[in-house]
């Protein structure tokens, strides 16, 4: 197997799509690098829209190679015969449709990326809604495999997912209004390029409303989007101000906490080499009550 | 080589140490699993102590088989001639002693594990201070190679790093007093807790003072802490609270904002499928007033 001799464009990305009961929310971010020495932009999400009929939304993340060459097909399918995602009867059978144009690209590519050690890296979010039905989302994986999402987890993340994770875990239900929905991806992708370099601005933010069957609501947040800036600002000084006002632990001696059913689990975990005296000095430990652990 | 006949038990773990102008502050949870219907906690805390003259505090996270194995060799050294953590002159020569028992630990099983399909994954923080000396902060990677925190970047994270990485970013610098790093830390491993099933309490928490060269402060968290527990609530309900006081955005029709320098950015990413009408509906975009941005 040879060695990898040139960089691969990677779509790092951060892509979010939500479905709420008032429709669907996707964001994604336009950073693209193979090596930090090369980083570059490029658009992750695709609309396919027949207004007053169907809109689909796609967003992708992995190799851009990959990714776009899979959008390529759905655009310009092989087999004019076969469904598209302009005649496809529902949102499950453009999952198929998009889990199959990514097999035909693994068919296509796998072998020869597998000699570049480059590895057939690709995933892509689809939301949207055909007709009176109801709008859906899915996340279709590298194997062309995909899932469907739940109002237990009425959401899904690709590429650098974890950083915003937790805001999305707090706060989104199937409940959340849309413009809530789409402050919360907006903070989200916020803490993720403040944490990850292979995350840039702009931003594509696309609201669908339901029923609505054509794009009503889209915007691309460069630098000099106020809104976002005001995100930016707000959200950071805002943790800051709770994380102050949060009290700080108070310290108390061991032997004022009532024992607890793991005693041994509570002890300091020291090592000790070979004959060297065992230390027993005691240390401190969190204050246990209601007064030191909630006023300061 | 072999498929995957047996779990290995994993440490998936989130374990942050910082280290700030008043001392040092360790982190680290206790749930390891070799798949999810195989979940225990272990230890992944280990201080070497002797008091007044060093602390040693080192976190591990990886295949709990091999970090183990580093501990073990770390308290009973093979070669007894040999600096050990107890005597080693300096933090550096502490960081280069565990870099070494990692490569003595590659050396034995890396082979055997390879056969098994299991990756060599193991990495440690190791922090503390030795006499007069300053404290210092490290990092050791699988490699058996390590790198030492900066002012610039006063910490490191090991194991499930991403979710609770934001917050340290907002707010540690080498001046935030030891009782916010503290918090910070908390709320860090409260985001991890939240959104990843592979890190799980008990914590354990160590806080050392500056030039105290003992253990002063050590607590382990279980769901009866009362401060872990108040620090869960609080800042939940505090995130969104101030998720409630952004201002939602605002939408305007697209002729009403001034145009910008990347006009093609702007527009809805629409992918045209063969000869179908090109869709030229016009949607919304983001309110750019100041009003609109920030009163609501």
């Amino acid at each position: 197997m040879a060695p990898l001799h040139f960089p691969e464009q990677k779509v790092m990305t951060y892509c979010v799509g939500m479905c709420v009961d008032d429709g669907l929310v996707f964001l994604s971010d336009t950073r693209t690098n193979a090596g930090v020495d090369h980083v570059s932009a490029a658009r992750k999400m695709a609309v396919f829209e027949q207004p007053g009929e169907r809109v689909l939304v796609l967003l992708a993340a992995g190799n851009l190679a990959l990714t776009q060459a899979v959008t390529h097909l759905l655009a310009a399918p092989a087999d004019p015969s076969k469904p598209t995602l302009y005649n496809a009867a529902n949102m499950a059978e453009a999952a198929r449709i998009v889990g199959d144009a990514v097999r035909e690209v693994h068919k296509r590519d796998a072998l020869s990326l597998a000699e570049f050690s480059v590895d057939f890296n690709c995933s892509f979010i689809l939301g949207g809604q055909i007709g009176t039905q109801a709008p859906r989302l899915f996340m279709i994986y590298a194997a062309g495999n995909f899932v469907e999402s739940t109002r237990v987890s009425p959401y899904f993340q690709i590429g650098e997912s974890k950083y915003g994770k937790p805001i999305i875990d707090r706060v989104i239900t199937p409940t959340t209004p849309l413009d809530e929905v789409s402050k919360c991806a907006l903070i989200s992708m916020d803490s993720t390029l403040r944490s990850n370099l292979s995350v840039g601005l702009p931003l594509d933010l696309l609201v669908y409303e339901k029923d609505s069957l054509r794009v009503t609501r889209f915007a691309s947040l460069d630098n000099d989007s106020e809104y976002f800036q005001m995100i930016h600002r707000t959200w950071g000084e805002r943790l800051r101000q709770i994380f102050g006002e949060i009290p700080n632990p108070s310290w108390t001696d061991s032997a004022d906490v009532p024992r607890r059913p793991r005693e041994q689990a509570s002890t300091v975990p020291r090592l000790v080499i070979g004959d060297l005296p065992c230390p027993e000095a005691p240390a401190q430990t969190l204050a246990q009550t209601d007064r030191g652990a909630t006023q300061q």
